[in-house]
């Protein structure tokens, strides 16, 4: 796979610029703090960069689109804040998550003010028809991904949950910030419809295999590659994509033995989970959920191939797309 | 006083109408039925009603303004809902709060669908001029709450807070809304710059008002008037108008006592709350702090006189602002 070129980078460096310079220099510091601590890390800026790269298919002037770029990091760092609380999820990249840092009560009124600030950005950065089409997007992804966190949780205790459900799930949870984030990046671009709409599937399909991929991590790495607790999905009992999978593909005397060991309580269940990485691994499922994040990979690169537009545009989307979802086993 | 008449009461009657339509027929019920139970209570209906009061000043079509009555509603029950969670409070209008009912990650996650949703009736419902303004208001209001609420959290845990620090507080908790929902409606009712800005000094007094006496009833009421836990502020140890002023009124005796019942823990505090009553009373508190209710309504009443506009509706809007911030002992 080609390294990504000069422009890619130049992209990001701008975009970490911008970002540096966000210092959020407001009152109570005990509100900011923790804003200044999630927006923190020097994470691989992924939403951002879908977001500009979706504006380079069009333009070659990346400026007017880091507002936007900042908007969606910040707001996706507000859901991981809330999240990270809802889920008791001690550690995020590496690090103590923002409510083990500072408290479970200014953890969730950061959050809320992320998401009031991320509005922010939006409106006071853009006018006219494409404040209206960014908000529009916005808007709509906002309240996709609340619904899609919702049936997130839902899932982790119901009993019925099939690997279909999970792949709906994960399209409401991941799929449509991704999604929003392209749509976003091409409308400031100035793509047409026709090619948005494009761009919305390209976001779907990396969304899937982006999410699927962050499942297998989750269960097949340790937390050197993932930042997270050891094996976090399985201690949790979560009905991931490896766990739902693999139900699919075992025979009787395995899923009667998974479903058990996934009725178990946290502490005995964590004691099983070399027995739970052995069956699936039988089965197959690392490989075959591999298959199917290259699968949804490819799809989205083919299309992204299809916009007539500026070559290496194209080739720096499909790159960082490729990066994001098969190259991080 | 005179009762409300009958414009006011077909006012309360439209927006009543309005919400009851409001029904979120979304999925998954799991994220929504949380919101309908946050939303369900018919309360007094404040903030709604402080902005359709402030649109008939101009106008006595009221149904474009009742989208925005309903965001700050919905926007004011998010704000509550986020609030019961960080200050662990169990009870909300005499039921138990919306974490108590859900969970914590439901209510964290209905709270955050409730302010995307907010944003949802400005952006969907206006246009133009009008949209630009009602955000760039909401939007001030929204982040200055948010660091209000910070500065009250900060406020319990320090030790060098006066009564001026908490009358500068609770403009940022309180006034900031109040403020907003008038001057929303204002700017919706065709008000002039110059009457929006006397609108924002009536918002401003009577924030003052209605946050003192909310205080005042807490510490002197019980549960069957406030709907909330008995002496919960005192149990809490909150720096409240009533402990702050009782402070800076107090003797060197009085004061030492009261800070070292405060910095008692709950168990130990609760068994004291008599004693805490006690020397509140024996320094007059609830009288001085009833005073200083009456001063800053009696200040918004003859700035809401001195607008020109239709006498009925500044009637309307005075009495209510009384029954807000007078009546309720």
């Amino acid at each position: 796979m080609p390294q990504l070129g000069q422009r890619f980078q130049q992209t990001l460096a701008s975009y970490q610029a911008y970002a540096a310079q966000q210092q959020f220099q407001r009152q109570p510091s005990t509100l900011y703090d923790p804003i200044r601590y999630a927006m923190g890390s020097k994470g691989k800026a992924v939403r951002p960069m879908l977001l500009l790269l979706g504006t380079s298919l069009g333009s070659f002037d990346l400026s007017k689109a880091l507002p936007a770029a900042y908007a969606v990091e910040l707001f996706h760092n507000f859901t991981l804040l809330h999240d990270d609380i809802m889920d008791e999820a001690p550690l995020r990249r590496g690090k103590p998550s923002v409510y083990k840092a500072f408290g479970i009560p200014s953890a969730i009124l950061a959050g809320d003010a992320m998401l009031i600030h991320t509005y922010g950005y939006l409106l006071d950065s853009f006018e006219g028809e494409t404040r209206n089409y960014l908000l529009g997007v916005f808007q709509k992804m906002a309240i996709g991904l609340c619904e899609g966190q919702q049936r997130d949780m839902d899932m982790e205790v119901s009993e019925v949950s099939t690997y279909d459900d999970y792949l709906e799930m994960i399209h409401g949870k991941t799929g449509v910030l991704i999604t929003a984030c392209l749509e976003m990046g091409a409308h400031i671009g100035g793509l047409s419809p026709k090619q948005c709409e494009t761009i919305r599937k390209v976001g779907d399909l990396a969304g899937r295999a982006f999410q699927i991929q962050d499942d297998v991590l989750d269960t097949f790495s340790t937390s050197a590659v993932t930042g997270k607790s050891d094996y976090g999905d399985i201690v949790r009992g979560k009905q991931s994509a490896p766990f739902l999978h693999a139900l699919g593909l075992a025979n009787a005397a395995q899923k009667e033995r998974l479903q058990k060991i996934y009725a178990l309580s946290v502490e005995d269940r964590s004691a099983l989970i070399p027995e739970v990485l052995s069956i699936m691994e039988e089965l197959g499922v690392e490989k075959s959920l591999s298959v199917q994040v290259e699968t949804a990979s490819s799809e989205a690169n083919l299309l992204v191939e299809s916009l007539e537009v500026d070559r290496e545009a194209k080739a720096n989307l499909i790159n960082f797309l490729d990066q994001l979802s098969v190259r991080r086993h």
